[in-house]
């Protein structure tokens, strides 16, 4: 068996402690003689396992008790529509930040229902490659929330400010920042990630929504597709439908990995360490360029370039070769990309390191 | 470790060859050092998973090659909403045929988007213990299809005759029943299935399509999340996001199963077998009973009771200590339910009928 440093951006390297455990729980989970993937949702063995999951997000987040959680199928882009279908009042209208990839599809599938969104901040200009100033936008007093997408996958930054909304709610998707380092909460209205970067399996999204903003069926403002109403979802404590039971199973790993880590306080440490290592070789490399404005680094996705695209491909061929792997850049920013999330060790930054370091002094003309 | 009988109505028994297979394969699949849970789904080798996923599905249920099949997340209960929002035209009417639980859920989240759908056709007067006859139902003109919920889990009955449609779609929701036993695709206009029942891990539905019923964007009725769009779906191969790659990863293996089990055929022959073992002693047995009309009796979900509350309870208790566990029925219905999917061994159903038939010996009065 081989293990290889996995750069993915998503779906992503997992601890291999939880890894382990869900191959030996495969046949018998906990003495239930079955898999967890064999078991009804409706028995008491799965419901500790929702509820573990649940109670142990909450302590690592210090999730206010005025929040709900939710655990929803349909990853982040479920939530692009239901974001809007869930807290749209009669104006329809909301303030989306524009900083990529993920908030740009956001706000289109907003503008499927709405006319009255509107981009209020944009980096487009610089191909997303900074966090535009959110300290005053022009959002309307009937907005009725203001939406970012916090860590950009694809273009390598992260709000490290939280915009001025003017005390409308905030809207972020998280996706790719989740649990990575301690946020306050309270700061926001949603917070919702899709699992299958830091967390865990692929197909679902967790949810996270103050209580007042939850709106009773009548309230809601379009024919709504049960599935997507977050009420719903929270009235039934994630068990309207079969939920992704597996998916919630290593989530909840996850998190007791992360407790027994240190929580998000040693995530943030780890995750700072391990992005300085990248970033300091970056900025001393005659090769490589991370294009991204400073005070917008991603300590998650790091992205990187020679700039000669022949070069790139010849990079990550040769990575491969050094079990580093998953380390080629979006399309639509080329280059290289090193997604360093929580389960990624140090090690395997510093290997990356290492072989860019050896692969500059060969190929530096 | 302890394997037990899981008669499980869902998420249920997989089998145990596929669940070997997937703990073998936990830290590193296929040779690429990572687990398939930590795998972008944009590489190759998960390419070939999902493809070879759509293949052997396609090559088991014979699917006729103007049907567009999909992976989608949220479950057969997204799909509830999927119908309508996909399959309706201006004047949004289709025909529900009632027989149970889910069939009503999805006419009510039909009734969210149109009012002019309505049931033809019902077996609530006799608790749904039977199927209505279909053959000359009050069909439209204009319906844009006629509904059914194929096998019904909760209730334990099967259509064993499709409805007369008088030439529009069908669309049938094959949960409970899916892949177990050869069904002639180019009847339906739609098959759908979430996969926690028959198929794989809990978190998806596979959706097969009749090409001439795919709606462009603008030919959409309603303002449809995109991740509800059949065609956006199709048109990026169940891509569009990122899909739940475990679970069509263990589907995928599922089908292989099935393949060597001799296929569709052989899995008819199998479940008729184990189906008629447990029917045949229920007719003879004083203590239990079986509501279900002859005709209408599910080959998957075998429901029965004493018709004593605190009798069916200390059955229920009393299996689970000969390893006999998840037998009870939906409080609907009360009782027990064995469920006896793919899955479930011979020796399974043999065992419960052992324990069906000391405990009657015992409880007999």
């Amino acid at each position: 068996m081989k293990r290889v440093y996995n750069f993915s951006a998503g779906p992503a390297v997992l601890p291999e402690e939880v890894l382990k455990e869900a191959a030996d729980e495969m046949l018998d989970y906990g003495g239930s003689g079955m898999s967890i993937m064999e078991m009804s949702h409706r028995t008491k063995t799965f419901d500790k396992v929702i509820q573990d999951a649940e109670s142990d997000l909450r302590e690592i987040m210090n999730i206010p008790d005025n929040y709900k959680v939710i655990f929803v199928q349909g990853g982040a882009t479920t939530q692009f529509a239901a974001v809007p279908l869930n807290l749209m009042s009669k104006n329809k209208k909301a303030a989306y930040i524009e900083t990529g990839n993920f908030s740009k599809k956001a706000y289109q599938e907003a503008k499927i229902f709405s006319d009255n969104v509107r981009i209020v901040a944009s980096s487009k200009d610089k191909n997303y490659t900074y966090i535009p100033d959110c300290s005053s936008l022009a959002i309307e007093p009937d907005d009725d929330y203001v939406y970012i997408c916090e860590n950009n996958t694809i273009f390598g930054t992260k709000f490290h400010t939280l915009p001025n909304t003017c005390g409308k709610p905030l809207v972020s998707d998280q996706s790719s920042c989740f649990l990575s380092e301690p946020v306050d909460v309270s700061k926001y209205g949603v917070i919702y990630a899709g699992v299958q970067k830091n967390v865990g399996p692929a197909g679902m999204a967790i949810v996270i929504i103050r209580e007042d903003l939850i709106k009773d069926d009548a309230d809601l403002q379009f024919p709504t597709p049960t599935m997507l109403r977050w009420k719903t979802q929270i009235d039934n404590g994630s068990l309207y439908n079969t939920p992704n039971s597996w998916s919630i199973y290593v989530c909840g790993k996850v998190f007791k990995w992360i407790k027994a880590q240190g929580g998000l306080v040693a995530m943030k440490k780890r995750n700072e360490e391990k992005a300085k290592i990248l970033y300091d070789y970056l900025e001393t490399s005659k090769l490589y360029k991370n294009g991204v404005e400073k005070d917008s680094r991603s300590i998650m996705n790091v992205v990187f370039t020679t700039g000669d695209a022949d070069l790139d491909a010849k990079f990550v061929e040769e990575a491969k070769k050094c079990n580093i792997v998953s380390i080629k850049g979006h399309r639509m920013v080329g280059g290289m990309r090193a997604s360093i999330y929580n389960a990624m060790p140090k090690e395997g930054v510093m290997a990356l390191v290492e072989f860019m370091k050896k692969f500059e002094k060969e190929n530096l003309q």
